[in-house]
């Protein structure tokens, strides 16, 4: 069964936004077993959407329509719906009633160009709105000749999304033959993509019936496992045999095998071992701190941290010693060392970060280049650091070196 | 001149990948007064393809095809293209030349299906690939007896953009009568988005030439004005003239006329005052920090901070005393007013900045709930705080309480 999915809007042709509810509709899609085969993206003009729907009507059996069921005369997507079909239009005085209930409810005048509302294309179903005045409309019906199932859902995404989950897909599930589906999200850190992708494509390729998609970005690479089989249990362990062997392969870089984040993971395993963290950062200015407390609940494992941008700072929030900064640099393994060690001592904390670094685009000379980072993580046993050398702008270079000092927390904890 | 952009790639149908690339073209066309009326995203298969540059060929004059180009089995946008206007492709022994010397530059072996990459649709003209090794293509063409305009260019984003701008834009430019663009972006801070269009609508909407779009999102409006005219001075006239207009009512919420950030306007504005800040966080866990350093250079006026979650930290890095947190909690007027001071002193800046508050979801109480926070900005002269209630989730409630508090900075300075 081919899809195509249409979303309406002049704003959507715009250079400043773009169509997202459509990766959510065809998330939902796949798990029935339905492939997305063509998304068009067309504006409120009503020849253009007339055009739009009836090119998918000729190449797709099923059509989500999404936006344009608005009040606004900018809204055309029955009309077009209604003419492509070459059915009629009619105005349903079961809405009409609703729609007026709704306004009065809240105490609000219904204006007119509301009542667009209640019209209904000819042989379509409602699918009620929960979050809004504009319905859903299902239609069962054909087109050249062909069965062809079509779906009008509003653009709004806390409308769309809850309408097409809860209304849509129970009825596709009733008319195609059951799938079930076995999804898994597997997480590593601190490999190139390429590097991972050597490593894994002669396992995943094994696996002709579970899909795999390899994304990497954000200093991450993620593994989607997916797999459709007419029993839960078949598909479970499909992906769950497949998982075992990715994760082995992984070894020490994977993080996690359900999704979680790397912030999650570090969290979670300094509670589980009662551990606390605390962090001085220099280069990455908060962006490690940032990144542990936008986590609810952080604050149980991490204490706090300063950003020490300047020297004096360092001494004084991270007990670094002014002779060590100046004999070995800012940026040196010495410092880092002495961050991590220091910021232990005066919060307090079990264990203790110091990121120093050049983040750039300025600042670099031939000896300590834009991108050299130096990262050390210490606990009552042992301080530790690691030099490294970061390539890209200063926000891919801030991005990786928090993510470095995370995982050295998180290998540190296993 | 109506134009469709076709998108080429199964990875753009899945649920975890979105074209990006048409925004950045759409920018492009509309700045030589081209609109975009379909976006169409399609897979590597031929048939679909051949199906989507027939319906764009059907309804748009200028078709710009993205992707498919590559050396793979799956790359089969040249053939598509052929086969919908009904022409043979051929082999262009100059591109085999050159693809070998790119190869042998690099010490690589090239094989066999690079020679792919080296195929000419009949009639069309190459355009050079500065970044990769498929180029794109110009055809100046006819389809149903109308005149048509198609592009191919290549699908990473590095190859596209660059190539796009420097090769199909000045193509375009020669054909289409000649038009000037003026463009400008106004920024505001802490006005709902409903206030600032009931303010701003009356003005804008009077500006019929100007083509002016609201967006709302990280707690700022932005405005996009932008007019197309035949002479650069008349477009920049209008919207110069609206922009003044605008800016006027938007008076002190307005903080940039030319797209800056509300950091980079901070930065700006604390270099020239001479005035140096420190920042001490408790519910924002290094935010404003973050955003202050992720601007390079940031370091001459930004001395540092503290990230000070728990009680101790807030006496130890920010002299609260102890017992005004006793006293009065830790979410509260003195207590913020106390970092902001504090933090001053120990850090040596000429301004301090204190944040505390509950990010939520847990740790709201009916006296102090979530969303509640506190912010207080310091100097010499005075302290001053105020007191917050940002609705939302813990994201939103951060994001809002960084960006009050980056704002109260900016007036301080203004």
């Amino acid at each position: 069964m081919k899809c195509e999915i249409i979303a309406v809007g002049s704003e959507l042709l715009t250079p400043f936004r773009q169509d997202t509810n459509s990766l959510y509709l065809t998330e939902k899609l796949n798990e029935i077993g339905v492939a997305v085969a063509f998304k068009t993206i067309v504006g409120d003009r009503r020849r253009d959407l007339v055009n739009a729907v009836r090119t998918a009507l000729g190449r797709a059996d099923l059509v989500a329509v999404m936006g344009g069921l608005g009040p606004t005369e900018d809204d055309l997507s029955r009309e077009a719906v209604a003419e492509a079909l070459g059915v009629e239009i009619r105005r349903d005085p079961q809405l009409v009633v609703a729609l007026a209930a709704r306004f009065a409810e809240r105490r609000m005048t219904m204006t007119d160009n509301n009542l667009k509302q209640a019209d209904i294309i000819q042989g379509a179903k409602v699918l009620p709105n929960a979050n809004g005045t504009a319905v859903g409309l299902w239609l069962d019906t054909e087109f050249g000749g062909h069965r062809k199932l079509m779906m009008l859902v509003p653009g709004p995404p806390n409308e769309c999304k809850p309408l097409f989950a809860n209304e849509c897909i129970p009825r596709l599930r009733a008319i195609l033959p059951v799938r079930h589906i076995a999804k898994r999200v597997l997480k590593a850190t601190m490999i190139p993509e390429s590097t991972a992708d050597a490593l894994l494509a002669p396992i995943y390729t094994k696996y002709k019936d579970v899909d795999t998609t390899i994304l990497a970005g954000n200093a991450e690479i993620q593994l989607q496992l997916f797999c459709s089989k007419p029993t839960l249990e078949a598909a479970r362990h499909r992906v769950d045999e497949l998982a075992a062997r990715l994760e082995e392969a992984l070894d020490q870089h994977l993080f996690s095998s359900a999704g979680e984040t790397l912030e999650q993971i570090v969290l979670y395993y300094l509670e589980m071992k009662q551990e606390t963290l605390a962090v001085a950062e220099s280069c990455t200015g908060g962006l490690m701190s940032e990144r542990l407390t936008s986590i609810s609940g952080s604050s149980r494992s991490f204490l706090g941290g300063a950003v020490v941008y300047s020297n004096e700072l360092k001494s004084d929030f991270a007990n670094v010693p002014a002779q060590l900064i100046e004999r070995h640099g800012a940026v040196s393994t010495e410092v880092a060392e002495a961050m991590a060690r220091g910021i232990r001592q005066r919060v307090g904390s079990s264990i203790g970060v110091g990121i120093t670094g050049i983040a750039g685009p300025g600042g670099g000379t031939e000896e300590k280049p834009v991108g050299l980072v130096y990262i050390a993580v210490s606990d009552k046993h042992r301080t530790q650091s690691l030099e490294c050398n970061f390539r890209g702008d200063r926000e891919r270079i801030r991005l990786w070196a928090s993510q470095q000092a995370l995982d050295m927390v998180r290998r540190r904890l296993m």
